[in-house]
């Protein structure tokens, strides 16, 4: 338990009613996506930079570590405070300081809602492209931690695409600036990509710069059922082979397909649909006639069922109706979702997703499939009860042979969601040990006695 | 002096006729393209990772610097031997390890030519975005160690977005792999985007995985004589705010135009044409004259005088003949150029380049300033007599207002050339000390003998 003088510290510098330790909040800070529970000693709200600087100068002579969280959206317990830590809350630092059209970029404090930042930019022409499946509540800083990505990521990259430059406070108090406000730039190292997706644990980002694009003026999106996984995955293959780049390009597998027929959401799918693509192209009006023609020509092939495409708002609403359903759907298969976000190479993607069948099968577990096959990233969701410590057991098995193989295919442990504590016991499997050496000294320089977890 | 032993240790480690000490190669490899000598010690030619690995614990064990260098074709002193060292040249690494076009990569070890790259990767229908003006000639490892771009940035970024992972060799000897091989993965720090642009200060490159786009299908240029500066740098601003992003946006002025007229290249340009813009934009031959509709329209206004546009590929070169003669006329004003590469935000380009040419008058020094404009990316080329310390201490006083004018325009040093030896003394003003502190830091935990120049 902190001590009552240096939660008083904490109060002096940020202001009374911004440390809180009653039982209530330390119970709702306790978690985030991920089932674990760790309560923290207290829960921090800054409103400004300075107000981080001065809590990460009472942490750093105190010895107290920090948990930095975003809206606590992520699936890998990234802002599971650690054990005896003070959980830094940056849900009140949502100011926009600074929104340049002539420029393209806006600068944002870390708790700015992701989708408010298109709210705003949009009356300007203008749009961020990460597009995380939580963008509606998840916050930018939380974004900028995990590298956050989306549909989006297969046309536009992911979160370190769109940054120009951060802001951020060190393990020891240490006030940043990194990257540049201009799109080009090198003077000294790139501390702006090093700082995104180091998941909070090199310095607290206070500030980003993003850099933006002119948003697209229309969209449109076609529906693809398919016979088989392996027949879709083979039309996303050749989508990734021809010259017009989707904005989305989203596979569910066909347990994913068998968990929403209950909602009803698959009702309009024909008969025999055992996969499912989403694709979606952006541009000029005058030209998606042009680049939904080369995607319907990709997409023709054996195993191909229908295709129905949309151009209105509400037709391509109903056409992603079933996509939708599906995280919700999940749900009703089993209490708990072990999630995986693993990476591999989208010529590779249909015999992975070949294997994760037969270890299903193998294991007798229930696991659902989807994600965004252009970018190799498939989500996979294996369903469990918590209390069942046989299936629970055979979950542990399958998920250590599905990231073997990850890794055999040349692929990564994580696209989007990062390693947090779930995912930290892989992480020598991937990374050899003279590279997490340089990384490990790396966390030293920023944060010289492990406070930033 | 190296000696002999250690001499000795590098043939064996390499083969003998891999290092070589001689006064003519010592000579060849004494400079890069800035006009400053240091003669290194040994030059070493590795012909694999293996290769560097060994000379780099050989350096290690005997403290001998180390002066990474691609083809030497850098603006900034980056391959400038370092007073003691010794030259790593890696242009006997060349071989391509993998192209995959159904997964958009190719593996290259450092020493490939860039041009090259796209050689290899065109005929699959795939490039390699990254242009810079010495792509005939230049190495890869020296794109990824100075970050290098071209006019081909401002539609799709720089060499850092253009990468996917990388093996390095740190100061020690030690071999690190970065990245992954997918166009996602968020697996530990991105140490990648750390190496690029750090100017081989952290570790000797030896292979790239590169990340390759749909090549576009065709091109089209306009070239755009203008009455002024202003009357150009406004109709960039005017394209920087619309929705079609030109694949080149470049920009010479009235002192640029006046170097070419000896030459005759600047005898098509109509009377009175005080700047210049070319402008090109890319993509499906379906697609460009909507695209180059736009872009006209953006560029009408106030003090154009003429737009002419071309769509085949003579017609193309013949336009850009202006433009391409620059830097050879440039040479005949003055045997030596200082040459900067500063960029300000692009909305701040015409008050910039307005107090250039005060700064030159005031200062009475001949300047030529070109570049990437839609970068706000500005060559700025103060031509001088090195014999003339007069005009020398102009130049060197012009040169500090410019700096000084850049940082409080928002700006920074360098888009895309570096900081190598030339612009060191101005790195303080652009970095507050807490970062370059932190930057240092980096630096001893990767080259902990400060082995790597």
């Amino acid at each position: 338990m902190l001590p009552e003088h240096t939660l008083a510290e904490f109060r002096s510098a940020l202001g009374e009613d911004r440390v809180f330790n009653d039982a209530t909040t330390l119970a709702v800070y306790a978690h985030d996506e991920t089932p674990r529970r760790i309560t923290p000693e207290a829960v921090l709200f800054p409103t400004s930079h300075e107000h981080v600087v001065a809590l990460a100068k009472i942490a750093f002579k105190h010895r107290i570590a920090l948990t930095p969280r975003g809206a606590g959206s992520g699936n890998v317990g990234g802002a599971l405070p650690a054990t005896g830590s003070v959980v830094v809350s940056f849900e009140c630092m949502q100011r926009v300081l600074e929104f340049n059209p002539d420029d393209r970029l806006i600068v944002v404090e870390a708790g700015v809602v992701t989708d408010d930042i298109n709210r705003i930019t949009r009356a300007a022409g203008l749009f961020y492209p990460p597009d995380p499946g939580s963008s509606a509540y998840c916050r930018i800083g939380g974004n900028l931690a995990m590298n956050a990505a989306g549909p989006r990521a297969v046309k536009y990259g992911v979160t370190r695409d769109h940054v120009l430059g951060l802001r951020a406070v060190t393990g020891s108090g240490e006030t940043i600036r990194t990257g540049c406000r201009t799109t080009k730039g090198v003077t000294g190292y790139d501390l702006t990509r090093l700082l995104i997706g180091s998941e909070g644990t090199l310095a607290l980002i206070t500030e980003a710069t993003l850099k933006l694009l002119p948003a697209p003026e229309s969209i449109a999106t076609l529906r693809v059922c398919f016979a088989s996984n392996r027949a879709a995955l083979n039309a996303v293959g050749r989508i990734m082979q021809q010259p017009v780049v989707p904005c989305a390009l989203e596979f569910m597998d066909h347990r994913a397909i068998d968990a929403i027929l209950p909602t009803g959401a698959a009702s309009d799918l024909p008969p025999g649909t055992r996969a499912l693509l989403m694709v979606e192209a952006d541009g000029a009006i005058q030209d998606l006639p042009r680049q939904i023609a080369a995607l319907k020509e990709a997409l023709a092939g054996d195993g191909l069922l229908e295709l129905r495409s949309a151009f209105k708002r509400e037709e391509i609403v109903q056409l992603w109706s079933a996509r939708k359903s599906l995280s919700h759907a999940v749900k009703r298969i089993a209490p708990l979702k072990i999630n995986e976000d693993v990476v591999v190479p989208v010529s590779l993607l249909a015999d992975f997703v070949d294997f994760i069948d037969h270890t299903a099968q193998a294991c007798q577990l229930a696991v659902v499939s989807f994600g965004h096959a252009g970018n190799g990233n498939l989500h996979i969701n294996i369903m469990v009860h918590p209390d069942d410590s046989d299936e629970m057991t055979r979950a542990h098995h399958a998920l250590d042979a599905i990231v073997q193989r990850v890794l055999k295919l040349g692929g990564t442990l994580s696209g989007e969601h990062g390693i947090g504590t779930e995912k930290r016991r892989f992480i020598s499997q991937e990374i050899d040990p003279a590279t997490l050496a340089i990384m490990r000294s790396i966390k030293q320089q920023f944060d010289p006695l492990g406070l930033l977890k």
